[in-house]
């Protein structure tokens, strides 16, 4: 089968590999229909030293399942199913608890082991605690909004509760990337009164527009927060959706959080240490976040993506083939595109 | 008057200084009849830079009121009353949500233009929304719990409050000195299951245990971090106190954090950023905290307190006169005293 294979920085091979096949009795075997490229993907892009054997790439996807392992109960031969970008057994102590990216016995797509999902088809470890089985056809136009399940759409709304958004409240969002404009989505969702997006790119400002944000802070650093705080009456946001994942990105979140306020973190960091911590704490700030257990929102969200009331799908702004991948990595790595669909 | 100024780094000094007295019609003067020193004047002590006009020192203080200005009516004139470590107003929109540390009119006692609890009279600003008034006489067998309503058995309830402290929780709790050991009475109170305290000094243990602690734990660094991940199912607890304020200690906080758990900090941090915030990062952690809002728990805390079902008061293990405070700042940052009280 095709698949995606990323060798180093700026190097995305799409190769032929080992057909993907069943191994364990709590396997299923899913051939994709559509996946796409994350804003994290860009992190290894940029950095990735150069490898001999290359990583497999992609973590979201939706397919129909081929084929189940014996032990497999949930999902059946020709189910169309949208996978969380991590798997997860659904049964430990932390996927009972919602948090299945914690879950003691899941792990992530990819790597040197797993096939990803950009590629023909992948094995899923851990079928019936992995897979969502969707109500709909493969040709459903709601398949962008339905595709964004699998991270952007669960990680802005996990950036959103981890802010702590209430009704009413003013939120401000800094990564006017897929998952920051997911997150206006989250933030307007969960009742939130002002939404103000940090960015200065007319197609994602636009979008944000669409999405639900109030006000658009174009300033960059001391500017930015300077201009954040005008807005919301001398005293920051109550709640912050930091969805970049560098520090500067912190420090600037936490520097536009009201005393008592929650910034929600959810961009990959890139750094090891919290900046500007001091102030964050004379404030009362809490700090909150990480990758997101998509798994246990994409029950709670499809409902509103069926019926249409959000439309997360439009982030995408390019639809690719397999043989496309690498550019579509240098296109939203270039800013040509918010976020690149592939259509297998 | 007589007060406790620090002119620098282990020069703490009882002086005659200008008499407190009535300043705005919001002012109340107390007479101090029960004062403390607190760890975090331990910090200072170790590090402030010689000064010609020095800082005036203390910030939990209980006394009667001498005298109140013309627009103060929550207050009168022989009220016994206890002062929280921050003033404010009572009225601003952080009073209003529990969060008067970030009064915006309100401040903190001591240092070059306001009195500090360590001295025989305090002008209090913002009576009002500052003092609670005590329903019992001076010569009351409960004023030193009653005097850690001021900070230390506040500052562990909101240690246990932002470290999400539930029922059948698993807690740990990082610091053995007067905050930590509140930080355990305020576990035990929220329902704690297991706490588990790590520290080595015997008299701090033995305390730890009276209050609820279920396990200590001795060991330093990585084997301390080995021994709770043991004690809690290999895990790591659900709600870890950072009582310190040194980034040692909150890196090993998050390294006892169960995924999906909280660290609650109240130890006034010494460095500008967080450690370890990659693996928070993935692990779903969640950090809060900072100087707590006591005076809003005063109220909340001091049933308790009253009926004696939390003794807080133990954690003083020395009394002395105000000419006996250079030698109690001695002795705590000589850990020969867990916390000094001041009889007037």
């Amino acid at each position: 089968m095709r698949a995606t294979v990323m060798y180093g920085a700026h190097d995305v091979r799409v190769e032929t590999v080992p057909d993907a096949r069943l191994v364990e009795p709590t396997d299923a075997l899913v051939r994709v229909t559509w996946a796409c490229i994350c804003g994290s993907d860009l992190w290894p892009y940029n950095s990735m030293p150069p490898s001999e054997t290359g990583n497999r790439m992609g973590h979201e996807f939706i397919g129909l399942v081929e084929a189940v392992g014996s032990a497999v109960r949930t999902v059946k031969k020709g189910d169309l199913v949208v996978a969380p970008f991590a798997w997860s057994d659904g049964t430990c102590e932390f996927c009972q608890r919602g948090l299945q990216t914690s879950c003691l016995r899941g792990g992530w797509w990819g790597g040197t082991t797993l096939d990803g999902g950009q590629g023909e088809a992948v094995r899923i470890p851990q079928a019936d605690g992995t897979l969502v089985v969707l109500p709909v056809g493969p040709d459903h136009a709601l398949m962008p909004s339905l595709l964004t399940l699998s991270d952007v759409m669960g990680t802005g709304h996990h950036a959103a509760l981890a802010a702590q958004v209430k009704p009413g409240n003013a939120v401000a969002v800094v990564g006017d990337g897929a998952v920051g404009l997911c997150g206006v989505i989250a933030a307007r969702r969960l009742g939130a009164e002002q939404i103000i997006m940090l960015g200065r790119h007319a197609a994602r400002i636009a979008l944000a527009r669409a999405f639900g944000a109030t006000d658009i802070v174009s300033e960059r650093g001391d500017a930015a927060v300077e201009r954040v705080r005008e807005l919301t009456g001398g005293l920051g946001a109550h709640s912050v959706l930091e969805c970049v994942g560098h520090a500067e990105a912190m420090r600037t979140a936490l520097s536009i959080t009201r005393a008592g306020g929650a910034v929600g973190r959810v961009g990959v960091p890139q750094e090891n240490t919290i900046p500007n911590s001091q102030p964050a704490f004379f404030s009362n700030l809490t700090i909150a976040g990480g990758p997101a257990p998509v798994r246990a929102y994409i029950e709670q969200l499809m409902p509103d993506v069926l019926e249409g009331r959000i439309q997360p799908g439009r982030v995408f702004d390019r639809v690719t083939t397999i043989d496309g991948v690498p550019d579509g990595y240098r296109a939203m790595n270039d800013r040509q595109a918010i976020k690149v669909m592939i259509e297998f």
